[in-house]
This record gives structure tokens, sequence and C-alpha cells, in this order.
């Protein structure tokens, strides 16, 4: 998957010397539990002692899905385009959360079904319009999966050279839970019906008849699919965009912050395709859709944050960034007990 | 406790409409979780539709506890007042984490067993140089407790008199786990043995040693005492203007948001006390203090976070505070679907 981009390796005597320096820090060894260990993956991740979290991007990759046809959604199709005019309007979730975190949202058209008017603040990745009902037939062709990663990757990379050190994901795209779902399935071997939940609002009927469909959809290939395989099978645009914005980021050294469960799902497709890209990957919250908890067990994750969010949109990224930059504090601005002049512990 | 302070009532509709405006914003209701409620909680508090948590304001009290005597901590009481010098330097996590999420720390002595010079930067309470040893004798007189009551109600009130939104509560003071643990025994009846923990870094004996200290302070009365008889038995001086704290703001409906272990003891009595100052309280975190959980249990709270933290300062507390911001956000930046011709659920 995108093995023409370098992911770099992490620098052990770094790792160390970072460790030792937050043990210095005036504050019992350990007691500021996951924000210590939070900075220390930023640091290695961006190969410095000094790390940080600004600036932040969210990429926010919109896609429609042909499998919408099959009545997976509790919303129409026309939501993602006008949840587009949205985020660009400044109007959604993830404006308001940007704002209050002082982080960027570049929004991506990564293949809506119909494509909207030029805008200044949208870029689009002009692969196609939606995905096939791949409850049918694959979503995208290789050629099409393999543009996605690619455009992906290079938008990542072009933010982090712009000077992003972090970079959200976030997406838009109903249907997008049943693409998530089935690629968890297909590649993790997740159990179907347990994986399966109510997306954004399906009642218990609404779940039994996704389930159906997603069943149908499966049985069309032979179990497990590697990566790439899966993302053309079932992916979404919006989907890929993000797998090869994992790629791109880590090759870069950027930090990766995961929303959700479409985001999860994402990251999971790239980190199963390219596990070298593992420390640059942050997994930010679990949300309520079921699944999620399951696909972070399998990467056997931790996200920081535990608020019954089940939005998307990069939203639970965002409320995790100030966490990043906290740790970034902990770190460059503490002082040691030598420093400051503190005691040790006794004895 | 503190009965002059009139603590205002809950307005239900405006409990109501903003409930209402909440579920009209673009996303499918109920989707931000926990962001949803705490939105709801801080513009029930404040008495407005458009909540803030701007400015925010750490109260951070520190002093120092007779008990440590009896050997409870693993550090030395000096450690308290260097602590102090470090925070007033700039150089501690609640320095680092205050910067990095845009509050203000205003250091408090409450009752250092030895003062400092005079600092610009330094409140002090005058009650009394650190508490007498709870194991031996009452910690405070029913004067002193009162005075530090009422010394963080006034102190709380006028931050939020001079516009403080938030006021966020930190401790610092070696021996304060046992102040803590004791009040959430005698006041609330919670198993001492449970209750008992590591504090700063005490090993398995230093527990034990611990446990039983506390158990011969503990049997000094006879159980359960009410908030304020405890408060003198053994509290510690900056819990019990923390305590205070929870009410003059609440008076003011300034938002309190709690941090570990010892500010949830403080608001545990506070609320004992004085129970209508509930709806203006929020927990931030619950930390890795095994008595924490028995407490928000107690007091049936989920709090935001859960980060592995066990520091004090208010650190927690400022790691959490910009999801308040994010809340508020939401509430007072988000479209809603008519505004933004986004069509609703299917159906």
């Amino acid at each position: 998957m995108l093995t023409d981009i370098t992911i770099p390796t992490v620098d052990g005597a770094l790792s160390e010397r970072v460790r030792t320096a937050i043990d210095l820090k005036t504050k019992p060894p350990g007691s500021l539990g996951r924000i210590e260990t939070l900075a220390h993956r930023m640091a290695v991740a961006q190969n410095t002692d000094a790390p940080s979290a600004d600036p932040a991007r969210l990429l926010l990759f919109a896609a429609d899905h042909g499998l919408v046809e099959e009545g997976v959604s509790a919303w129409p199709q026309e939501v993602t385009a006008q949840m587009v005019l949205n985020f660009l309007a400044g109007g959604a979730a993830a404006n308001a959360f940007a704002g209050a975190c002082g982080a960027e949202i570049s929004v991506i058209d990564a293949g809506l079904a119909h494509p909207l008017p030029e805008h200044a603040g949208l870029t689009t990745a002009g692969i196609r319009t939606g995905t096939r009902n791949a409850a049918r037939e694959d979503a995208l062709t290789a050629e099409e999966t393999e543009a996605a990663l690619r455009f992906g990757a290079s938008l990542a990379a072009q933010h982090a050279d712009d000077g992003a050190m972090v970079i959200a994901l976030g997406d838009m795209g109903i249907g997008n839970t049943s693409s998530a779902t089935l690629l968890a399935h297909v590649i993790e071997g997740l159990d179907l019906s347990a994986l399966t939940g109510p997306g954004a609002g399906l009642d218990a009927d609404g779940v039994a008849h996704k389930l159906s469909v997603l069943e149908r959809a499966a049985a069309r290939h032979t179990l497990p699919l590697p990566p790439l395989a899966a993302l053309a099978a079932y992916g979404g645009l919006e989907i890929a965009c993000m797998a090869g914005a994992v790629i791109g980021a880590a090759g870069r050294r950027a930090v990766v912050l995961v929303d959700g469960f479409i985001s999860t799902a994402a990251a999971l497709t790239a980190l199963r395709g390219r596990p070298e890209a593992e420390p640059f990957v942050i997994f930010s919250h679990r949300s309520e859709e079921p699944g999620h908890r399951l696909m972070l067990d399998a990467l056997q994750v931790k996200p920081l944050l535990d608020l019954d969010l089940r939005l998307g949109e990069g939203s639970g990224a965002l409320l995790a960034l100030p966490l990043l930059r906290a740790a970034a504090a902990m770190l460059n601005e503490m002082a040691t007990f030598e420093g400051a002049g503190v005691a040790g512990k006794n004895g």
C-alpha cells in the first residue's frame, strides 16, 4: 500500500532521553498518567525533544456511498453534500470545535455523488462521484482505490510540509458506517453482527436490515481480504483518502490524530497495510458505535477520551487535541526537581 | 455550612429551552454525547442560553498537614512550600497546562507550615500555619474551619465578580490524601481500607502504615460526622478553602470545575453540607487514587476524563477545561438544520 512512501523509524536514543526528561519534571514519576505517554509518543513521532500540537490541521473528507441504495442509513444521501456546505459556512460541530481548540479545517470532496459548485475552501479529489453499490459489486476499481490513497497521502504530506505538526482525520458520508463495518469485518475477521450498529440513528429494525445488507455484501468475497482489496471491495472514497493520509502523514513524521468509528476503520486499513506507521497514530476517543470498541481492541489501543460521541467529522479528534497540546507543554515548559529546588521522595 | 450564602435555583424554562436548542443543531440528536449534557449543565448553571468557559480561573490552594508527623506521605513536608514557589515561578504542571488551555492561576497559601516571603502572585489566607495532627486531636477548631470556608467562598465569589465563568479547584499539600481519605470515610461512611491509597507514591508497606494511622485518627470520633465537624476533625486548610470555594462560586452562578481526589473530597464535603450547589459542580476526571472512584460513585457522578492522573494541582481540571469550551461553542456557534438547509432523518 503506497509502498513508495518511506515511513521513518523511531530513534531509540531519543525515546529514552524523552522518557528520562519526563521523569525529571516536578511531579511524582508517572503521576500525569496518559499525558506522559502521550508526550513521549508525540516526541518520538516528531523526532524531537520538544514536540508540538501546533499547528494542527483537520482533513475533513466527504464522500457518498452507492450502498445507501440498499437503505442502510437513517438519513438521505443529500445530507452529505449539505453538510459539506455547512462545513464551508462554518456551522457544523467540526467548525465549532476547531474554533474552540485553535485548529484549522481543510474540507475535501473525496467523492460526493453530485459535485458542488467551486468554493475557495473546498478541495476536490476528482476520482469519482460516489462509490458503486458494494452489495452488488466492488465499490471501487483498483485504480480508483490507488488514486484515493495517493490523493490522501499527498494532501497530508502537503499539510505537513506547510508546517502542520498534527493531522487530524474527519469524515462525512451518509452510509459510511456500513463501509467501515465491512472493512473491519473483511480485513480483521471481526464478527459482522457484533460490529453492526445504528450509525447516525437507525432503530433496531434498521440495524437488522443493515446487517442483512452487509452480510450479502461480505458474501461477495472469500475472506479475509488484504487491506488494498478490502478498500476496493467495500471502501468509501473518504475512507481510502484517510487511509492514505495516515501513510502520507507518517511519511512526514506528522502525528495522525484519529477520530471515531470511520476514521479508525481507515487507520486500521492503513496500519494493516503499513504497520510501520503505528508510532505516528494517536486514537482520540471511543465512540458509542458498538463496533468501535472491537476495532480498538483489535488494534490494542486505548483512546484518550470516552464521551459517548457518535458524530464523526473529526469532532472527537478536535476534542482530544488540547490534550496533545498539554502533553507538549508538560515536556517543553515544566521545571525539573533540581531546577526548581524541590526535594525528592523520602528514603 | 456558610448558610448566609444564597445558592440560586435552576430556571426550568431555560433548562428546557437549551435542551431543545441542542437538539436543533446540525447533528443527529444526542450524537455529541457528554458534550451535549455538559453544554446544558453550563447553561443552566450560568443561567444563560450562551454559556462560556472563559475566562477560567484555577484557584490553587496549598497547605500543610500536622498528620505528616505520623509518616503518612512518601514526600517531605517542605515540598508543599517548594511547590508553591514552583507555581509562582511558572514551572509546575499546573502552569504548563494553564498556559496550554488559556486559564489563569491564582496561588493561595491556605496554611503552609512556614509562611513564605511576600510575593505579588501569592494570596495568603492567614488562618493558621498547617493543621494539628489529626491522629491525636482535631486538625482545626470550629472557628478556624469556619474562617477557611469563608476565605475560600469569598475568594471564589471575588473571582466570579471579576468575570470568571469557571472556577477550577486545585490543591497542593503533602499529606493531603490522608485528610481527603478521612473526610470521605467519616462523612460518607466509605470503607477506610478501600479508600486508602498510595497518594503521591507510597509503596505497599507505606499504604499499610497510612491505613493504621488513619484508623487511629478516625477512632477519635463517633461516626458519621456532619460535614462541618468532619472538616474540623480531619480537614486540611486547603480542603476547607476549596469546600468554601464551591459554595462561594455556586452563589455567584460560576461553574465549579473539580480536579481529582483531594478536591473531590472538598466538593463532597461542600455538597453534603449544601446540596443545592450540585448544579454548579462539574467533575473533571477520575484519578488513579483508588478512593476517588468510591467518592465519585457515592456522588453518582461520572467525570469527563479518565487519564490515570494522580497529581492534583488542578492539573486534571485544566485538562478538562477545553471540553467546556467546546461544549459552549457547540451551543453558541453551531447552525440549526433549518438555518443550514440540511435535511432531517428519513421517515
